[in-house]
Protein backbone atom coordinates (compact mmCIF):
# COMPACT_ATOMS: atom_id res chain seq x y z
CA UNK A 1 0.00 0.00 0.00
CA UNK A 2 1.19 3.67 -1.10
CA UNK A 3 1.66 5.96 1.97
CA UNK A 4 -1.43 8.33 1.32
CA UNK A 5 -4.29 8.21 3.73
CA UNK A 6 -7.67 6.94 2.47
CA UNK A 7 -9.71 10.35 3.54
CA UNK A 8 -7.09 12.52 1.10
CA UNK A 9 -7.25 9.90 -1.79
CA UNK A 10 -11.04 10.39 -1.39
CA UNK A 11 -10.96 13.91 -1.78
CA UNK A 12 -8.55 13.94 -4.61
CA UNK A 13 -10.50 11.40 -6.53
CA UNK A 14 -13.77 13.72 -5.51
CA UNK A 15 -11.56 16.50 -7.19
CA UNK A 16 -10.98 15.09 -10.48
CA UNK A 17 -14.52 14.06 -10.99
CA UNK A 18 -15.17 17.37 -12.87
CA UNK A 19 -14.24 18.31 -15.79
CA UNK A 20 -13.59 22.29 -15.34
CA UNK A 21 -11.25 20.88 -11.98
CA UNK A 22 -9.47 18.44 -14.69
CA UNK A 23 -8.65 20.92 -17.07
CA UNK A 24 -6.93 23.06 -14.72
CA UNK A 25 -4.92 20.51 -13.01
CA UNK A 26 -3.57 19.82 -17.26
CA UNK A 27 -3.18 23.83 -17.69
CA UNK A 28 -1.06 23.63 -14.53
CA UNK A 29 0.83 20.65 -15.19
CA UNK A 30 2.52 23.16 -18.39
CA UNK A 31 3.22 25.42 -15.56
CA UNK A 32 2.28 28.26 -13.29
CA UNK A 33 -0.64 30.43 -14.02
CA UNK A 34 -2.23 33.34 -12.73
CA UNK A 35 -6.25 32.80 -11.61
CA UNK A 36 -7.31 35.27 -14.60
CA UNK A 37 -5.19 33.48 -16.73
CA UNK A 38 -6.44 30.30 -15.97
CA UNK A 39 -10.09 31.05 -15.74
CA UNK A 40 -10.02 32.92 -19.18
CA UNK A 41 -10.43 29.78 -21.18
CA UNK A 42 -13.66 29.00 -18.98
CA UNK A 43 -17.41 30.09 -19.63
CA UNK A 44 -18.14 30.64 -15.87
CA UNK A 45 -18.45 33.05 -13.44
CA UNK A 46 -15.31 34.41 -11.54
CA UNK A 47 -16.78 32.50 -8.15
CA UNK A 48 -17.70 29.48 -9.07
CA UNK A 49 -14.28 28.96 -10.71
CA UNK A 50 -12.82 30.37 -7.74
CA UNK A 51 -14.54 27.07 -5.48
CA UNK A 52 -13.22 24.75 -8.28
CA UNK A 53 -9.64 26.09 -7.69
CA UNK A 54 -10.13 25.83 -3.35
CA UNK A 55 -11.81 22.11 -3.95
CA UNK A 56 -8.26 21.30 -5.84
CA UNK A 57 -6.38 23.42 -3.61
CA UNK A 58 -7.68 22.08 0.17
CA UNK A 59 -6.79 18.23 -1.46
CA UNK A 60 -3.53 19.58 -2.28
CA UNK A 61 -3.37 18.84 -6.22
CA UNK A 62 -2.71 22.95 -6.26
CA UNK A 63 -1.31 25.81 -4.35
CA UNK A 64 -1.45 29.23 -4.77
CA UNK A 65 0.42 32.33 -3.69
CA UNK A 66 -0.58 35.24 -3.50
CA UNK A 67 1.70 39.04 -4.92
CA UNK A 68 0.21 42.14 -4.54
CA UNK A 69 -3.16 41.79 -5.94
CA UNK A 70 -2.46 38.86 -8.09
CA UNK A 71 -2.94 35.43 -7.50
CA UNK A 72 -0.52 32.25 -8.70
CA UNK A 73 -1.29 28.88 -8.45
CA UNK A 74 0.87 25.47 -9.04
CA UNK A 75 0.25 21.98 -9.50
CA UNK A 76 1.64 19.80 -6.99
CA UNK A 77 2.92 16.60 -8.64
CA UNK A 78 2.42 14.48 -5.31
CA UNK A 79 -1.46 14.15 -4.88
CA UNK A 80 -1.50 13.13 -8.59
CA UNK A 81 0.81 10.41 -7.97
CA UNK A 82 -0.87 8.97 -4.63
CA UNK A 83 -3.90 8.42 -7.00
CA UNK A 84 -1.92 7.16 -9.73
CA UNK A 85 -0.41 4.59 -7.04
CA UNK A 86 -3.60 3.40 -6.12
CA UNK A 87 -5.12 2.74 -9.58
CA UNK A 88 -1.22 1.07 -10.35
CA UNK A 89 -2.24 -1.15 -7.09
CA UNK A 90 -5.60 -2.30 -8.05
CA UNK A 91 -4.01 -3.20 -11.68
CA UNK A 92 -1.36 -5.41 -10.40
CA UNK A 93 -3.46 -7.44 -7.96
CA UNK A 94 -5.60 -7.74 -11.28
CA UNK A 95 -2.75 -8.79 -13.35
CA UNK A 96 -1.35 -11.07 -10.82
CA UNK A 97 -4.55 -12.85 -10.53
CA UNK A 98 -4.92 -12.98 -14.78
CA UNK A 99 -1.55 -14.41 -14.51
CA UNK A 100 -2.50 -16.94 -11.96
CA UNK A 101 -5.64 -17.63 -14.01
CA UNK A 102 -3.50 -18.02 -17.53
CA UNK A 103 -1.33 -20.31 -15.56
CA UNK A 104 -4.01 -22.55 -14.30
CA UNK A 105 -6.19 -23.20 -17.83
CA UNK A 106 -2.45 -23.56 -19.39
CA UNK A 107 -2.12 -26.35 -16.96
CA UNK A 108 -5.51 -27.92 -17.62
CA UNK A 109 -4.67 -27.86 -21.31
CA UNK A 110 -1.17 -29.83 -20.66
CA UNK A 111 -3.56 -32.48 -18.53
CA UNK A 112 -5.83 -33.02 -21.65
CA UNK A 113 -2.59 -32.99 -23.97
CA UNK A 114 -1.36 -36.00 -21.62
CA UNK A 115 -4.63 -37.53 -21.02
CA UNK A 116 -5.23 -36.90 -25.00
CA UNK A 117 -3.33 -40.26 -26.36
CA UNK A 118 -5.25 -42.52 -23.54
CA UNK A 119 -8.54 -41.83 -24.90
CA UNK A 120 -7.29 -41.95 -28.79
CA UNK A 121 -5.89 -45.67 -27.93
CA UNK A 122 -9.42 -46.21 -25.90
CA UNK A 123 -10.80 -45.57 -28.98
CA UNK A 124 -9.63 -47.89 -31.63
CA UNK B 1 -5.58 12.07 -25.38
CA UNK B 2 -6.71 8.77 -24.63
CA UNK B 3 -10.43 7.56 -25.97
CA UNK B 4 -12.08 7.58 -22.79
CA UNK B 5 -15.03 10.53 -22.93
CA UNK B 6 -14.79 13.56 -20.69
CA UNK B 7 -18.61 12.43 -18.82
CA UNK B 8 -17.63 8.49 -18.46
CA UNK B 9 -13.73 9.99 -16.54
CA UNK B 10 -16.08 11.87 -14.17
CA UNK B 11 -18.01 8.89 -13.47
CA UNK B 12 -14.95 6.90 -12.41
CA UNK B 13 -13.85 9.46 -10.17
CA UNK B 14 -16.81 10.29 -8.43
CA UNK B 15 -17.66 6.16 -7.71
CA UNK B 16 -13.53 6.49 -6.52
CA UNK B 17 -14.35 9.37 -4.02
CA UNK B 18 -15.22 6.67 -1.44
CA UNK B 19 -13.34 4.11 1.08
CA UNK B 20 -16.40 1.66 0.79
CA UNK B 21 -16.36 1.35 -2.81
CA UNK B 22 -12.40 1.78 -3.25
CA UNK B 23 -12.52 -1.36 -0.82
CA UNK B 24 -14.79 -3.03 -3.03
CA UNK B 25 -13.11 -2.48 -6.34
CA UNK B 26 -10.06 -4.06 -4.46
CA UNK B 27 -11.89 -7.28 -3.47
CA UNK B 28 -12.66 -7.64 -6.71
CA UNK B 29 -9.35 -7.50 -8.16
CA UNK B 30 -8.74 -10.56 -6.38
CA UNK B 31 -11.49 -12.11 -8.35
CA UNK B 32 -15.49 -12.33 -8.37
CA UNK B 33 -17.47 -12.14 -5.50
CA UNK B 34 -21.11 -12.58 -4.34
CA UNK B 35 -22.82 -9.72 -3.10
CA UNK B 36 -23.02 -11.01 0.25
CA UNK B 37 -19.55 -12.47 0.06
CA UNK B 38 -18.48 -8.93 -0.78
CA UNK B 39 -20.77 -6.98 1.92
CA UNK B 40 -19.49 -9.58 4.75
CA UNK B 41 -16.92 -7.39 5.65
CA UNK B 42 -18.64 -3.66 6.00
CA UNK B 43 -20.80 -2.83 8.66
CA UNK B 44 -23.33 -1.02 6.88
CA UNK B 45 -27.28 -2.36 6.06
CA UNK B 46 -27.20 -4.25 2.83
CA UNK B 47 -29.26 -1.56 0.76
CA UNK B 48 -26.83 1.38 1.29
CA UNK B 49 -24.37 -1.54 0.05
CA UNK B 50 -26.43 -2.06 -2.95
CA UNK B 51 -25.99 1.63 -3.91
CA UNK B 52 -22.58 1.85 -3.92
CA UNK B 53 -22.55 -1.10 -5.85
CA UNK B 54 -24.83 0.61 -8.30
CA UNK B 55 -22.42 3.59 -8.67
CA UNK B 56 -19.87 0.97 -9.78
CA UNK B 57 -22.06 -0.44 -11.68
CA UNK B 58 -23.22 2.94 -13.51
CA UNK B 59 -20.05 3.79 -14.52
CA UNK B 60 -18.49 0.59 -15.65
CA UNK B 61 -15.87 -0.34 -12.81
CA UNK B 62 -17.80 -3.35 -12.23
CA UNK B 63 -20.37 -5.46 -14.07
CA UNK B 64 -22.88 -8.14 -11.94
CA UNK B 65 -24.68 -10.85 -13.11
CA UNK B 66 -27.41 -12.89 -11.44
CA UNK B 67 -27.91 -16.57 -11.26
CA UNK B 68 -30.96 -17.51 -9.67
CA UNK B 69 -31.25 -15.80 -6.50
CA UNK B 70 -27.72 -15.27 -6.34
CA UNK B 71 -25.68 -12.15 -8.00
CA UNK B 72 -22.16 -12.10 -8.71
CA UNK B 73 -19.90 -9.21 -9.48
CA UNK B 74 -16.72 -8.78 -11.20
CA UNK B 75 -14.14 -5.85 -11.79
CA UNK B 76 -13.90 -4.47 -15.48
CA UNK B 77 -10.44 -3.04 -15.60
CA UNK B 78 -10.76 -1.11 -19.01
CA UNK B 79 -12.63 2.00 -16.48
CA UNK B 80 -9.78 2.02 -14.01
CA UNK B 81 -7.60 1.81 -17.05
CA UNK B 82 -9.38 4.59 -18.46
CA UNK B 83 -8.47 7.07 -14.91
CA UNK B 84 -4.72 5.58 -14.73
CA UNK B 85 -4.24 6.81 -18.43
CA UNK B 86 -5.73 10.10 -17.81
CA UNK B 87 -3.19 10.50 -14.38
CA UNK B 88 -0.28 9.13 -16.33
CA UNK B 89 -0.84 11.93 -19.46
CA UNK B 90 -0.88 14.71 -16.60
CA UNK B 91 2.60 13.20 -15.33
CA UNK B 92 3.55 13.21 -18.47
CA UNK B 93 2.95 16.64 -18.91
CA UNK B 94 4.37 17.75 -16.08
CA UNK B 95 7.74 16.02 -16.38
CA UNK B 96 7.97 17.44 -19.76
CA UNK B 97 7.87 20.43 -17.88
CA UNK B 98 10.35 19.88 -15.41
CA UNK B 99 12.43 18.42 -18.10
CA UNK B 100 12.72 21.77 -20.46
CA UNK B 101 13.13 23.71 -16.65
CA UNK B 102 16.24 21.58 -16.11
CA UNK B 103 17.66 21.83 -19.59
CA UNK B 104 16.88 26.08 -19.15
CA UNK B 105 18.81 26.21 -15.82
CA UNK B 106 21.46 24.01 -17.10
CA UNK B 107 21.84 26.54 -19.90
CA UNK B 108 21.96 29.24 -18.05
CA UNK B 109 24.56 27.47 -15.69
CA UNK B 110 27.12 26.59 -19.04
CA UNK B 111 26.42 30.45 -19.78
CA UNK B 112 27.43 31.74 -16.60
CA UNK B 113 30.58 29.36 -16.84
CA UNK B 114 31.65 30.79 -20.35
CA UNK B 115 31.47 34.46 -18.54
CA UNK B 116 32.96 33.65 -15.84
CA UNK B 117 36.79 33.67 -17.33
CA UNK B 118 35.88 37.15 -19.09
CA UNK B 119 34.21 38.47 -15.47
CA UNK B 120 37.85 37.39 -13.97
CA UNK B 121 40.34 39.39 -16.54
CA UNK B 122 37.95 42.15 -16.49
CA UNK B 123 39.18 41.81 -12.28
CA UNK B 124 42.87 41.87 -12.94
Amino acid sequence: MGNYSAAALTDVFYALADPTRRAIVGALGRGPETVSALAAPFEMALPSFMKHLSVLERCGLIRSDKLGRVRTCELQPRALGDAEQWLAEQRATWEARSDRMARFVEQLHQEDLHREPRKARQRR
